[in-house]
């Protein structure tokens, strides 16, 4: 197989970058003196993970049951679901939470704290718990400035139910940013109020081991993390169109591509139809609060050169639209692109299993089963 | 299992809705004069395609060939693929020509039917095929005006590797209206547009055996085919947000829903998070041309009443964001509610199985598997 003999639509995945991008954010860590617990919700596959760990402990982030147990089958001891927990899924998280060396979950409010104590003395099993705190994004989280917020934290802290293990934020935020400055200050931002409430617990006498941040723009811009002990990126293994429009990567960041297909050409109207639509691309609108005019992803040729005057400008269900500009070539009916997404959390999370590729060189087919 | 217990988030599909829905368009087909073709993207699901085609021919319409395969094997005997065919393809295509009773192509340029014609030559297969023709949403499709157009059809009519099945368009500008008046004006179109190339062709001794149109407003609104052979509405099965404010369907059409779990509720700027994000509803922006701030879907009680003051305004991979209205009480924690999506056919496409209930009643699970 080749990139002119693969079935179209295909999630393409550039192995050389995805070295690259995991160990820039594994040796950024380490400078940084935190633990990495990459998230692996953006690819949500066992062999890509294998990747983001290495020269790290081996703990990682997941956002589903599904990606737990999938994760823990695959030799995963240490993972943190960093989504407020559903009450429903206590059954789950306790079975987890017994099987593995260490299963982590997240709440935001005493409801769930609750919920939580009743499920542990029912089941005999002790939670591992991270209070969520919201440190700008306003998202999940508890408010640091609530004494609410502080009295939750020391009654986790106190329960006999409970293995409370510290704060958790994530700056949501930094996807609201420009560039890389603005980033900055939003990773200040993030860093300096979760160690803060960290600080003002510890005064209170309730003991905080780790203090988790993460988001891939702050992670990939900070240069201070004094007071944090773990960060979980995930977008960064693959990057996409959003992540390099506000600068969290450069050119060769990028590492998830859609391989498609022309199939039709209107030159009349200066357009050419894709078969890849919104149930390969999504319909992510992208960093459109600084590129509104982007579309839905960069049209490139099979070997990553940009097309510039053809605009993916619009998406069906199994359609994309491209029109050209004035000018402008348009593609023949049979040739092949490649299509950088704006979100690859979003596209990736459209394919069961990615063609892994060196250069143009399909390498392997790995698996990324999804659902919950 | 009931609404209280099946895990979320989960793809509710309102049996009673969905029979209702499918009966009054194979009603309005009848009283048409045309044949139903129903289209099985929306929801990929073999046995809501049987209750689609109940008291008519039996033959749906496609798009991919994954769901070509598969609603073979499932007995479907007579398959239009409609998105333009991708050359790459050719082979399957013609499996599937050879396998079935009839499996219909389309095409709207030149280079596809040459393609078409050497693949025909090689393995010795006559390929069913349409012309597909653009009446005003300039997605697909020949300009009916253009004389290559007329050409283009006469040489599929007296290629000996074809077999020319006609015509075929789809007026996705439908979309773009803001109630039926503007729909019925754009069915209208899509039906004169195409019955007057027909006629066209017919006066040129081109045999035009079937004109089919299909999009689920014109269907539901249009009340004259005439010079029409064949209708392929699909989204009607289940509507959705979109259809119902554009007038597709009354408060009453809406037949799928994701069931959510309430996970988080921050009173304090009145938010509360569910745990369905967008890969559970997709990130489609719904009929924003006539409700701008409708956010990512109707929130609903488990009864189906809509729960106003609550909007669902930001959608996260696996979080939906809630804010509340002044005055409007916050859902509590582990409550459970409905999600009527902006579109069904891209938030059906997220589950990989439907919960399928009367009333709230879960009544059995169907499988709707996905991919190319």
């Amino acid at each position: 197989m080749s990139l002119d003999t693969l079935m179209t639509p295909a999630a393409l995945v550039d192995l050389d970058r995805v070295e690259r991008n995991t160990r820039t954010m594994a040796e950024r860590a380490h400078r940084l003196g935190v633990r990495l617990r990459p998230h692996v919700k953006t690819h949500a596959c066992v062999e890509i993970a294998r990747l983001q760990v290495q020269g790290h402990f081996g703990g990682v982030t997941v956002s589903t049951f599904a990606e737990a147990r999938r994760f823990a089958d695959a030799g995963f001891t240490d993972l943190t679901h960093a989504v407020p927990l559903a009450v429903g899924r206590l059954p789950e998280a306790a079975e987890l939470t017994q099987r593995l060396e260490r299963f982590s979950v997240l709440v935001d409010g005493p409801e769930t704290v609750a919920a939580i104590e009743d499920c542990a003395r029912e089941r005999d099993v002790r939670f591992s718990v991270f209070l969520k705190v919201d440190c700008g994004y306003h998202r999940a989280g508890v408010d640091p400035a609530d004494p609410d917020s502080a009295r939750l934290a020391a009654a986790l802290a106190a329960s006999e139910h409970v293995d409370f293990r510290g704060l958790l934020t994530h700056a949501g935020h930094s996807y609201h940013c420009h560039d890389r400055d603005e980033v900055a200050v939003v990773a200040a931002q993030e860093r300096d109020v979760i160690v803060a409430f960290a600080e003002r617990l510890r005064a209170d006498g309730v003991t905080v081991p780790e203090v988790s941040v993460g988001s891939t723009p702050t992670c990939s811009v900070v240069d201070d993390l004094t007071g944090v002990t773990e960060i979980r990126p995930g977008n960064n293994v693959f990057f996409d169109r959003f992540q390099r429009t506000i600068g969290s990567c450069d050119d060769d960041g990028p590492a998830f591509f859609v391989l498609t297909t022309v199939i039709a050409r209107h030159s009349g109207r200066r357009q050419v139809l894709l078969d890849a639509g919104a149930l390969a691309l999504s319909k992510d609108a992208g960093a459109s609060h600084v590129d509104p005019d982007a579309g839905y992803g960069e049209l490139q040729d099979l070997d990553g050169r940009p097309l510039p005057g053809l605009r993916l400008h619009a998406l069906s269900q199994e359609h994309g639209q491209v029109e050209a500009a004035p000018g402008v070539e348009l593609p023949a009916v049979g040739q092949r692109l490649r299509v950088l997404p704006n979100h690859s959390c979003l596209s990736a999370a459209c394919f069961r299993s990615y063609q892994v590729v060196r250069g143009r060189e399909p390498v392997a087919e790995w698996d990324a089963p999804r659902g919950w």
